[in-house]
């Protein structure tokens, strides 16, 4: 990709230049700048240039261009340095800088227009190429800003690569056919025989003592054939998510359009929350704008289950013989502010998951991950007696990133479990597995004491999606649930009849 | 309480008056209003009174005095009512009306001051009286804002009476002597043991196997031996609790200082987010501003456990053969804006609790709330084998509200169980037993068949402060714990190891 870089720069020193250094001994230091330390590293015939300097009393001015090779800020960092040392003969120091100018060119796709990016003043889109006039200063620099707008544009191009292109799915197995004994939307009727209704919030349901009994049930057979016999042992992961941990996880590059936001009071003093309180006793309304005005945004709700797991085991070494570590986490309620497609307890806001997280060396994760697929295949055809299909799709981490298509390694990526539901004839995603690779060992610095790659995998049961596809297949009737799932669930609690 | 009030306001016609309507006529109507209109429902020489009136074209002004009785702004609309039907005599309506000024004195603590109310624009207080001067509209009166400014300021003298007392505390029972096994800080303990770490959130931990092993065990302990006895079945409460909920359980008039607050996208678009997701690509940095101005604030996080499973029940009228109903949830965490008193799983910001709720006529509930406290005394006798006490305190649900002393009806109230911690010889509050009368039914319309009062009680276990005053009485070696509770807990995992 084809790139220009024009960076017009005022270096402001500790005394007069010009009274002090002569004009040629400047011309010679830029000379050597313009052949050796503005190509160090760059392909011949490649690197930064300065093309035009000045001096007036304590400053120089300077006009730096460059390839992609050499960038003109690196090239700007790098003159500073070299200048400071030249300068220093003459006991004269650089005070700071001052970026009167900085320009970007590069070559891009007539379609894909850009309103507005952080730090650029202006866009120009023309003739094949994107011109930013950008806003930075010397902090910016040293920063890397202008490298991060590059890698944004970057970022930008392949996702509209992306754009209108179907999600990767590639089917991996199919499950036997099973008789469906329903046809109808298994919320409305469970809403009907009084086993949920929606609560007061947007997408979200209060299970009543039927429907926790199959949730409970669903998560007794995990516990019982799954991760009792791998030997899991039962964990509590935080359910608020700081920023702290969204960054490392790679969330905060995508999550913002979906997330349940987490804000705390600026303080708790109760004078500073009297007038709000006053507000509401004298108006019986909530003064949302007086407290958006109190609160700071902390993070989020859990999203992903296991990110803030990781905080355990955060910049700690590990000896290898406790591998592999296998962990699970049933204590409290995911949350994702859902687009249009609300529906039911399939898709909704306030969710219920058991996370299971396993670590190990490559090897060790890889295996497993076989291991827990080939029990769940035993699961889902034993005890809820589905009809199912495996797909190997875009990694989930990469889908919460934003990021589209597969991993770079090949052994890394994720399983979805769909199952059809008969009154739609629409596919449920139910079920994950996935490989993370190194990904978060690497991120919360988490060492093997071998010095061998740290691997992780998870896979997250979605109680209210195992219900939705049990129940819209077999219906609401015990009688037409498998006998194994029936010995577990018993006789369905009766509490609350309404007139 | 000596109160007064004088409104000035003007009523607007939808036609002349001067040229309509005599002088006399007006005088009569006047008349009528201070010896009828205005009198009505006050003891004898008391009420209020048009002062002063005058006529200009479509307009009628009027200045109207009071005491407590008739307050002036209730004048104003009995008036109001009175002369439009007076006027519809002559085809004249009456179009709106604007109150120019309106202003309460009443008899006040000198020591009691007051910096800002909402809805009055100047405050002023001499001798004993505090003068207000309102800014209201016409809408303002209907909505009765003056009753609601009078009412809060009787909640602040409330208040005031109780600030620097302490809050109720009435000694019930206390339990035989136990011996203490450990001195010191069982969250400083489990650290080092490596059963607990920190968590990226405020006031938060991550609970590794060990010590979710002995959560799982009082909770475990708590099903056999209380509710499942007791025929109490589990539910799935919401743990989102919007506003709406807040407004009902009465949360609204005094959580704020300590409210974990959500907040949703203003949209799911993506387009609305870019500039969002640029800013933090490019600086790595979450632009916090950004996201306060894309959000909105909807309700908070669980505070108290049960207010959002009324909405189960709301608007519902049930045959009174279903009572007593009984049902729990321990579906998801709960949290507090803790003050500087965070004390690691002591005091602190996100924790487990399971709510435990029951619903019956007046004396299914007191009689079951006694039921329970004998089986709680059993099991911290025989399984924790811990020393506590019992207190009548406050009900939970005026602390909440921000109000002290206790329920107007006795047998309304909350009992709280307290334990010394050796380590501190502080008493923490670890545990309640709460019959709340027909608070919960009245404020969520839910009826009994009969027409019956519905009444309800809760009790919340928190898992933290069980296990806070097991560890802290007897230390975390298994062989210092009650052999009932060993043999419940089992083996404790031993999952990680680190260098």
């Amino acid at each position: 990709m084809n790139m220009e870089f024009q960076l017009k720069a005022e270096l402001k020193c500790s005394g007069s230049l010009s009274e002090t250094v002569s004009s040629s001994e400047i011309a010679d230091f830029v000379k050597l700048c313009n052949t050796e330390v503005l190509k160090k590293g760059a392909p011949p015939g490649c690197g930064a240039e300065i093309e035009r300097w000045n001096v007036a009393g304590e400053k120089i001015g300077l006009k730096i261009v460059s390839d992609r090779f050499v960038r003109a800020h690196d090239a700007l960092l790098r003159v500073k340095n070299e200048f400071g040392k030249f300068l220093g003969k003459h006991s004269i120091g650089i005070r700071g800088m001052e970026i009167e100018d900085y320009a970007i060119a590069m070559e891009w796709e007539e379609g894909l227009r850009l309103k507005k990016l952080p730090f650029v003043k202006e866009i120009k889109q023309e003739e094949g190429w994107l011109k930013l006039s950008l806003d930075v200063d010397e902090f910016s620099l040293e920063k890397r800003i202008p490298d991060r707008i590059i890698r944004l544009l970057e970022d930008k191009r392949e996702a509209e690569k992306w754009k209108g292109k179907k999600e990767h799915w590639e089917l991996l197995f199919e499950s036997n056919k099973k008789p469906f004994y329903f046809d109808k939307d298994p919320t409305e009727e469970m809403i009907k025989r009084g086993w949920i209704r929606h609560a007061a919030g947007r997408g979200q349901w209060i299970h009543g003592p039927q429907s926790t009994r199959i949730f409970r049930t669903l998560e007794r057979i995990l516990l019982d054939n799954l991760l009792e016999p791998f030997g899991y042992e039962e964990m509590i992961f935080p359910k608020f998510v700081p920023w702290s941990v969204w960054k490392k996880s790679g969330h905060a590059k995508g999550i913002y359009p979906e997330a349940y936001y987490v804000c705390t009071p600026k303080t708790r003093d109760p004078e500073y929350w009297e007038e709000v309180v006053d507000y509401y006793k004298v108006t019986n309304e909530v003064p949302l704008d007086m407290i958006m005005g109190r609160i700071e945004n902390v993070g989020g709700m859990c999203y992903a289950q296991c990110p803030p797991f990781w905080i355990f085991m955060q910049g700690k070494t590990i000896p290898d013989e406790i591998l592999p570590i296998k962990v699970f986490d049933r204590s409290g309620t995911s949350y994702r502010y859902e687009s249009g497609g609300l529906h039911g307890i399939e898709r909704l806001d306030e969710f219920h998951r058991v996370e299971i997280v396993w670590i190990g060396n490559k090897e060790q994760v890889i295996e497993h991950a076989k291991q827990l697929q080939a029990k769940y295949r035993r699961v889902f055809d034993e005890f809820l007696d589905i009809e199912w299909r495996e797909a190997w799709v875009t990694p989930w981490f990469m889908v919460q990133e934003g990021k589209a298509g597969l991993a770079e390694l090949k052994e890394v990526g994720t399983i979805d479990y769909e199952a059809v539901l008969p009154y739609s004839g629409k596919w449920l995603e139910f079920q994950n597995v996935s490989v993370n690779g190194d990904k978060y060992p690497k991120e919360f610095s988490v060492k093997l004491q071998s010095g061998e790659e740290l691997w992780s995998g998870c896979s997250g049961v979605g109680l209210e999606r195992w219900a939705t596809v049990l129940l819209a297949q077999k219906g609401l009737d015990p009688d037409k649930w498998n006998a194994k799932f029936r010995s577990v669930v018993g006789e369905l609690p009766e509490v609350f009849r309404f007139l």
